[in-house]
Formats: C-alpha cells, structure tokens, sequence
C-alpha cells in the first residue's frame, strides 16, 4: 500500500486548478477569495477521496508547540469573568498563545484538581482567579517556582505577582457617591468570605459611613453564602427593611448578588430608586436595560485581563523578575438608581 | 541532605497533636471541625517549617491519572455557553472527570488551534460547540476515531454523535406564538451563517408565515455579520420599521443579537410590545429584568449539557457504541413581550 502523504499539489493535479487554490479552499478561505462554489466542492471532494490530511492541524499536533497558558476562574457562568476569561485569551492569541480555561466553581477541591490537570497537561503558565481557601495551593505553586500572576484577587500575606482592584476604595466611592446624594440609611450585601477582595470592600464601606460620621448598624451588612444566595438574599434584604433605621439605599458587593437582589425587590414591588436607591459592582447588560438604569463600579476589565498577560509572558520570558503587584482603581458610573434623593414634604 | 518526605506524622509530633488534626487542618477543614485557631496556625507554620509538600496536589501531579473532557465552546461571553460549560463540568465532576474549556469565539481558527492544543494533551474526548467553517475539522476528528460530542450545533451531512435543539420547530413555535397573539408583520432578525441550527431557525420562521397564508416579505429577514452586530441591527431595524409592511413584532435568533437590538429599540423610545413586540431565543436574566418580561424560547440546557457528558463518557468506555444522535424541543415562555396585540379602534 503507498503510504506517501497526499499533498496539496496531488490534489491540484487531479482538480486541474492551482495549488494555492487548493490551498484556499482546503483552509476554508473560499469566501475571501471568490473561488466559485462549484470548483470549491470538487476540490473537497478529491481531498476526501485522495484521504487528505489536513496539514493545519496535523501540523501542531506533530509539533506539539502550541505554547499554552492556564487560566482558572472563579465561576465561568458570572458575566465578569467569562469576559475576563476572553480578553485573556485575545491577548494571548495576540502573542502566539493557546489559553486552556478551567472553572472552580469557588470551590478550592475543583481548583486543586484543576491546578493538578494543567500541571500534568504542561501548560507554560497560570493565570488563576483564586476561590475561597486555595492559600495553600498559591503557596504551593510559589514554593515550586511555577510561573503565574494572581488576578482580581489575591493574598495579602503571599509575595506573587497579581493584578487586582482596589476594592477598598471603590466601595468607599460607592458608600461616598450614596451620601453626597442624600442617602443616609445605606446598606451593604456581601459574600461570607475570607478572600482579602470582599473584606476590602466590606471596609471600605464601613470607612465611608465612618467619615461621614453615620454610625453603623449591623442589621445594615449582610453578608450571604455562596450556596445559598436565593435564600439568605431574601431574609437579609427583609431584615433591613424593617430594622430601626430601615436602610434607603443598597449596595451589592457582586453582580450576582445584584441580580438576586433586584429580582426579590421588583417581587417586593419596591421602586428604584425612590424606594430603594442601588450601587452595584460588576457590569452586565442587565445594568443597562433594568428599567432604572443601575449605578455601578467600573472595573477596567480590558486593563485587568491584558495586564494579568503581559506580566505572565515577561516572567516566562524572564522567571527572575521582579514581582509585580498592581492595584487597579475602578470608576463610579453614576446613573439613575442612585440620583438625587426626592426629600418628602 | 536529608531528603526524606515530610509526613503528616512528623508534623504531628512536632506540634504534640493527633495525625488527624494535622490533616484537617492542612486539608483546610479546621473550619469543620471545630480546630482552636491558634493551634492551626502552629500547625500550618510547622508544615512550612519542615517543607511538608500538600500531598493531595502532589498525589494526582504524580499519578498524572486526571481524566480530562476537553470542552469547546463557541463563545465564552455569551452567558448561553457559559452556563451550559457550567452544567458539563459538574456532571463530568459527578463522574470523575476535569473538564478543561477553551473558546473558539465563532471562528474556525482558534477552534482548530484549541483542538490541536487539547489533543497534544491528551484529553479523553471533547464536548463541542462548533464554530462557523470548522466541519473539515470535525470530520478530521471522525476520520481519526477521537472521541467527542457535538452540543447545541451539528453538521447534518457528518454522521456524528450530537446533542442540538429542535431549532426549526423552536422558530416555528415562536411565529405562531405572534400570529396567534394578533401580530402579522413579524420580522427575524438572525446572523448570517452556514451554520445549520441557524438555517434551521431561520426555515421554521418562514414556516410559521407560510402556514398561516402571511407573504414574508425580504425586508423582514436581517442576517447580521458576526463582527459587526451592533451597526447591522440598527440599519437592519431602522429598515424592518420603515418598510412598506412595517414590522409590528421582531424574533432574535440568539441572546446576544436580542441584547443588541432591545438597547436599540431603548434608545428609539420604542415600547415593548405596543410599538414592537419581541420573542427572543437564548435566556438570560435580562430577561426577566427587563420592563416588560422578555417571551423566550427555553432550551433544555441542563439536559443538553447532562446528556453530552453521559454519551461521551458512555462512548469512551464502548468505543463502538452506536452514535446517538439527540434533537430536543424546546418550549416557549409566554410573556408580557409578546401579549395580545391590542386593536388600535
């Protein structure tokens, strides 16, 4: 049997066409080219019959260079980080790199093991969006000089590169903007969690009221489980509502705290913002068609995603580099749900 | 040099503790299990002290015995593919599978790369969502006896295992739904693509009409460029609505197309239904959020995710298993976006 490999000058022959028609149409750029649709279908079919294998991907497979980065998530069904997740991989593809992308469901067993697959599958390099409890597997990466860069989240005690917002001041900014607008009574809802990002912005919060010299009242922060949102979004929002001092403004640490809560509110029949003014963190269409516009944090995502590349590549350029640990600040987009408060007569 | 693996036992001894509770503690359990918090500090500085490498990252890193579903998705920022790869990762954790994911972002290229990427690491088997030219690279697949699903797209001349909507009878289904509610002048809004589920969506449109004797007219069919979605819809609408049979009610073929054109339709002062009433494919919260509650079609989702997984893992046990080819319906959600039109007397 001969096994010599077809090439695409065999199939040209055969089609009696060019090889670089061949060529078009077997990389699927027909379109571009204008290559009649019947030539296109003939050609096909000669490769098929001739058992053509395709070189474009038989190529990188042969060679097995594809230079590859990890990316690990959060969660990939929050909008944020599945459009993280795509401006890491066009600026990867920008510099020659394959992102691989796995999700941790903010489960720090899920992100173990997927730390341990990319690690067997040899990726060059990680970027890695850290869940709740994975300290120890940063530090394990940090011990065995594994290349990665931390981003949107990362560990205070632990020297890795990172890029991450400053979450400090972007909830003080939010808590501030409520107040400068007549809001007095405002409360917050957050994850329960130890990750440094959601304790920054509970602080910065808290040190907005703090300046502004409204005392705190615990009833105003809530902070809701990961498993049980629905549920505890629901008894938390009901609890401020009736407290003391029943809060008039609310602010959401996450986007899917956002959606939770504004589905229980328009239940409630509650109106934003004269009942109920709302600051959120992240962004998502649904802050733009809800049908008073949300105010919410800006985070520089692009700036967030790229820069988390950049510094990855260098130090696979360069593993002795300095570590680089930046703090992004993110941007007040002040619209309706947070105007001005109507004063009752 | 002594280099003799530190144990759990060693670190025991040093603290004067109990082998468990230094398992507990360094498997991030102490929270569990009710452990002083002092006394987890001490542990874990020990277990550093002593350079203790976390058996349970190291323990898969050596077996290198992770089995692995390669997921491919067609855009990761579409909150459709982001949660069914939610939805895929869970079942295949269920059954003790990692799932990796990368995103072709609808273009052929980077589907070709991603598959080069993942079989040079040697994924058991892929779950794809298929891009947009990338059917020689699925039948390169096939030839090569790879393993995989299709999910939520197929190429009807490949025989293939897959798992896709109905989506002739979803788009016959949401037409009628219009006809019956008094709309006539229905228009479709769609991309423009070889891919087959979107000439499937776009026949059953066409049906619905035929079936109730309405002359579609080509002003009502806009197929919109991949690239250029938010310039088309607004030429494509601005057109449907100054046509000489102007368009009383509009269907969006996918999510995204319907998040571009309801900011449109915002923007024009439009009122959802009375000016325009709107069904839409894809579901999202915006949905739900949105003044006027959006009419969707419901895709299984959980179903079209659980059953990929289940063939797939059937299939890499019985490699010569019969292919199972899957079509499931979906179902309209009636609501206020689509209500009975209201007779202007």
């Amino acid at each position: 049997m001969n096994k010599k490999k077809v090439s695409l000058k065999d199939i040209a022959e055969k089609a009696q066409v060019s090889t670089a028609l061949v060529s078009y149409v077997l990389n699927g750029k027909e379109k571009e080219s204008r290559v009649g649709h019947e030539i296109a279908v003939k050609i096909k079919a000669i490769a098929r019959e001739l058992n053509y294998e395709p070189n474009y991907l038989a190529k990188s497979l042969r060679s097995g260079k594809t230079q590859t980065i990890g990316l690990i998530i959060a969660d990939i069904s929050n909008p944020f980080f599945a459009n993280i997740a795509r401006i890491v991989e066009d600026e990867a593809k920008k510099n020659g790199y394959t992102v691989i992308i796995g999700s941790s469901d903010e489960n720090a067993e899920k992100s173990r093991d997927l730390i341990a697959v990319f690690l067997n599958r040899q990726v060059d390099g990680f970027i890695i969006v850290s869940s709740e409890d994975s300290e120890e597997q940063i530090r394990y990466l940090l011990d065995k000089n594994v290349p990665f860069v931390l981003l949107d989240r990362h560990f205070p005690d632990l020297a890795t590169d990172f890029v991450s917002l400053n979450s400090f001041k972007a909830a003080f900014d939010a808590g501030s903007h409520l107040i400068q607008n007549g809001y007095k009574n405002i409360g917050l809802i957050a994850y329960k969690s130890q990750l440094f990002h959601m304790q920054e912005r509970i602080r910065g919060y808290r040190q907005s009221l703090a300046e502004n010299r409204i005392p705190f009242q615990s009833t105003w922060l809530k902070e809701i489980g990961f498993e049980t949102v629905e549920k505890e979004i629901r008894v938390g929002i009901d609890d401020m509502l009736a407290a003391d001092f029943p809060v008039d403004a609310l602010i959401f640490a996450t986007y899917r705290l956002a959606i939770a809560g504004l589905k229980y509110i328009n239940s409630l029949g509650l109106k934003v913002p004269d009942d109920l003014a709302i600051v959120s963190f992240g962004q998502a269409e649904v802050f733009d068609l809800y049908y008073c516009p949300i105010t919410y944090v800006l985070q520089p995502m692009e700036e967030l995603g790229k820069t988390a590349v950049e510094i990855l590549i260098h130090k696979l350029k360069q593993p002795d580099a300095d570590k680089k640990q930046i703090l992004m600040e993110a941007k007040l987009v002040a619209r309706d749900s947070s105007r001005l408060k109507v004063k009752v007569a």
